[in-house]
């Protein structure tokens, strides 16, 4: 295996660690547990699941892997704060849509080259590109795993 | 910047950044809030720090980077779940073995030439290692920079 082979494995291998993780949290957790807040006065496990799939759902313009799946979630969770007033889907809904999401980045995921990776994203330009090599399509799975595995700290505190 | 380059700085930068997050939120918490659960019967703020101490000193020996700095944390802060009876160090003491720690691991890493990084870890063995060339050093990175971002979602909750 070469190491541009390996070094890909091993970010992917993490992104997907930290998918499985925090799938195992989540199917512990009921929808209600889901719907409380993670510590008194902070966001509800609600807000944060949506909040990735919504990031996650930005990914999919930044890795260039075609349009959003679910648009009308940047809204309520990302732009807006945890809002129980306000009108947001289910813990169901959302659950639903995570996992709709995941089956969809595992096909993308599987279909790129190893050096396909290495592409510059989308937010950045062909001219900063040739300066900063490592703004490319990989970069972006090792800082969303990071965001990832920050809110799976948050989210297993409903348990 | 060739691939080998490039990936070891995407991945350490990773590292670096989350680094540097941690201590803006320790930076902006009293000594009296760290030492608080960050959710009610959850981990206390000075069990989570002494915790990432404890697991970084034991990255120094999977990196074959010398001995443990802290070994006396090992027990309390890994071995033992939070327990508010058993005297542990101090907050104070926590933040400075903490930034003694970091400045230790930027100097060591710094050290390192990028290939060293795809070097085997101390935790596995030759033959392992000829059929799984991913359980290198760098990858002991990308899983402590993971392992880092999950606990510091949590420590962030104290403010």
């Amino acid at each position: 295996m070469g190491t541009t082979e390996l070094l890909v494995k091993m970010v992917i291998d993490r992104w997907n660690g930290s998918i499985v993780n925090l799938n195992k949290q989540l199917n512990a957790l009921t929808d209600e547990q889901l719907q409380k807040e993670i510590a008194p006065g902070k966001n509800r496990g609600t807000y944060l699941l949506g909040h990735l799939i919504a990031v996650h759902d930005d990914m999919l313009n930044l890795l260039d892997m075609g349009e959003k799946l679910f648009p009308e979630l940047a809204e309520p969770f990302i732009k807006k704060a945890d809002d129980s007033t306000t009108q947001t889907p289910t813990a169901a809904d959302l659950r639903s849509m995570w996992e709709k999401q995941n089956s969809y980045l595992q096909e993308k995921f599987e279909e790129m080259k190893p050096e396909a990776w290495f592409e510059k994203h989308t937010a950045v330009s062909e001219e900063d590109f040739a300066k900063e090599p490592h703004r490319n399509k990989l970069n972006i799975i090792i800082t969303r795993t990071s965001h990832l595995q920050y809110h799976s700290g948050q989210i297993v505190l409903l348990n």
